[in-house]
């Protein structure tokens, strides 16, 4: 062909290895206190909600961690996963600069969740845990915990964002698809839902409430684990198989990224394509720019303060050193359900701080006309919270034009978007605004 | 890994020809008559309705076509396609039976079906065409017209099915974001319509209306060309790439399939992957039982009659010699919306009558068993018409338990069924019925 525009790995070359980034931080990550004595946290203090073999791994600071077999094993229903150069996408742009992303799509969940799903419900059942309940926004954590549940024969409880959970049906009927049950937080079914919907019964609902209602769940009945889609070091650490094999590809390819790009919520699908990026970067001294993508409706590493905070809104959680918003911070209601979290994974936090990355926020309008401008050139429809990402590409591609100057960007196509065409039809009728 | 699962074609695979089983036909497919006169069709009478480039793939008995580079460059955006081996399927059902599967939910509308449209939307281009009118039943045939026609720059006008208008808005939306127009048929843009519309306000549409309002649309306009997405000679051409794929696949697998399975509505599913095998059939002998699959509410192969009909309800196409339910067939509402036409593709029922391929039919609910069967054993939520299929594999390999007795199975997963969940909702809150 003319231009090669797909690199593919070969299917023995998934990732063997998770890369640790905390194994090269020039300075450690401030630790986890626990939430009555402020002290660091000892493994123990989280043994009620995770089981011993997560919780050393979320401490671990080793550099690569084995990933096991029968994890490898469901990772190849979707890895290794394509990179793609956008050509029809440069060309509309009329940019020089050479767009590759990195499509995370067609996993049987439709995004990268199922990279740490997978992962934990693997270590929950060696573990002998039963049952696992988590919360979910959008339902892109939930159905890929569902997914991953089920293949490990273990019950899954979801506490689903109620506004999600009325304006995202098809998320939630995946989840009971795969056999699990799923809640509209903040639900009857926990002591905190019932506290909340007694002080306000219309409460939209947020990622802070349903974490407090999955965790409270979790170590109340005894037979439940908790397990978090995001945030965490062991979360981002399951995600490198991203960044792993797009390093790869670009060689593949033979080409050296200038520009990288990732939507945050929490940050973990960031964190899976930047990490082994960022270790190039301390260790190599490579120049790239890594940019974290956010919505100006949750402007966590923009506009939140980097101290230590809750990662829930009860206060059940260990204190995370992290940008955060507050953990009382209830977002406006946007399409990247996504991306509506008050804080900022650890790790990212602080390597934002150390000056390894960089971040820039978008409204969701814009952040439309960038997904439909993709959709109608490159061809893939793509889900709001990649969306995100795109609107930063677009803007570095624009000043690549400008400058007259081709730089490489690679971004994290995260997620399709074919369980979000509402939102697409709010923006292509004119509806959708900023808030 | 202990048992390899996953069987992927290099970048440089994706097929350069396309198969055309009409040059090893042991008697050739009776042709095409004109409406009118009961002729055989003249290439100009068509010209009307389809370019000349396509008029003349159609009527091609030449075994080898080469695909255009602009399409191959499409196609990299999604081919060469995986196969599967359904370990974890196999263990649920305690088989001895190796199943196999060609996953092609994979491409940005979610099935097969944009591996002829990216075809028609090339041939349309180079020929001078600006604007394309089709039809769509449940929407994978419209959103993947739409997502080729943004591709190549052309107009996209699509009548859906009124049915499936409502009850499917995603697809439609779908084929928005790609920039389509889509009407709900009949519609009142079309003097048919107007006319069906005049006789029964609430008729719900069928496949059958939705083309004569197509037909009428493209050949009224003079702008404008009509698009078929299965049924014809040239879309079961293109669709090839599958079962070429495939053939390789198998032989990275180390194995020979004895059942060779897909689900059929026009046909073209089936013809993608059983062609190139069916090759095999006649010119080396093999003995594979190739299995058409369809629903027991729309009985084409097991029930229907072959002789030459009208493809649609206005009789404005030309005869078709295959087997059919009658062009006046209206077919219950089931929630496979792609296996509703009352015809069958003029080659596969040839295939069919000639005895190189078999046909089931299944009843929805035992569709519906088998997909979530499917579903929470290897993961992946399939499309209502891919479910027929999975029926059909799920007694072929019970089977085999039962003869104790080891058959390799190879299906065509055609599509994914994340715009499908509503349907899989029915079936698990227990509110399916048979019709």
């Amino acid at each position: 062909m003319s231009i090669r525009t797909r690199f593919s790995l070969q299917d023995t070359e998934i990732p063997t290895l998770w890369y640790n980034l905390n194994a090269d931080l020039p300075e450690p990550v401030p630790p986890p206190l626990h939430p009555g004595t402020k002290q660091p946290l000892t493994p123990d203090a989280l043994a009620p909600v995770f089981p011993m073999n997560l919780i050393m791994q979320e401490a671990s600071t080793e550099r690569w961690i084995e990933i096991p077999e029968p994890v490898r094993e469901i990772y190849a229903l979707w890895r290794p996963t394509p990179v793609f150069r956008a050509v029809r996408f440069e060309q509309a742009l009329q940019t020089p600069a050479h767009i590759y992303y990195k499509y995370e799509g067609a996993s049987p969940a439709g995004s990268h969740k199922p990279n740490t799903a997978v992962a934990q419900a693997y270590y929950n059942k060696v573990a002998g845990t039963k049952r696992i309940c988590t919360e979910t926004g959008a339902g892109q954590w939930g159905s890929s915990l569902a997914f991953a549940c089920r293949l490990f024969g273990l019950e899954c409880t979801v506490y689903m964002v109620k506004v999600s959970f009325h304006q995202k049906p098809y998320r939630k009927l995946l989840m009971q698809t795969w056999g699990a049950t799923v809640y509209s937080s903040p639900s009857e079914n926990t002591e905190y839902g019932r506290k909340v919907l007694a002080e306000d019964p219309d409460c939209p609902g947020s990622l802070g409430i349903a974490i407090s209602e999955a965790i409270q769940d979790a170590v109340t009945s005894g037979n439940a684990k908790y397990s978090l889609g995001s945030v965490l070091n062991h979360v981002c650490l399951h995600q490198t198989v991203v960044g792993q094999e797009c390093i790869k590809q670009m060689e593949l390819a033979g080409e050296e990224p200038d520009v990288i790009v990732g939507c945050v919520g929490g940050g973990s699908n960031f964190a899976g394509l930047a990490f082994p990026f960022v270790r190039r970067k301390i260790t190599e001294k490579k120049h790239y720019k890594i940019l974290a993508v956010e919505p100006t409706s949750c402007p966590t590493l923009t506009k939140g303060d980097l101290r230590y905070d809750f990662g829930d809104t009860a206060e059940m959680t260990p204190l995370l050193m992290m940008y955060t918003l507050g953990h009382k911070f209830m977002p406006p209601r946007i399409h990247a359900g996504g991306l509506r979290y008050h804080g900022m994974a650890p790790m990212v936090s602080h390597i934002k701080k150390l000056g390894l990355i960089d971040a820039v926020a978008y409204p969701q309008t814009k952040v439309f006309e960038a997904a439909v401008a993709f959709a109608r050139s490159e061809g893939l429809v793509v889900a709001p919270e990649t969306a995100h990402a795109i609107a930063a590409v677009i803007d570095e591609a624009v000043k690549c034009r400008e400058e007259g100057r081709k730089r490489v960007i690679l971004f994290n196509l995260s997620g399709h978007g074919q369980l979000d065409l509402a939102a697409y039809d709010t923006y292509l009728s004119g509806n959708m605004q900023d808030v």
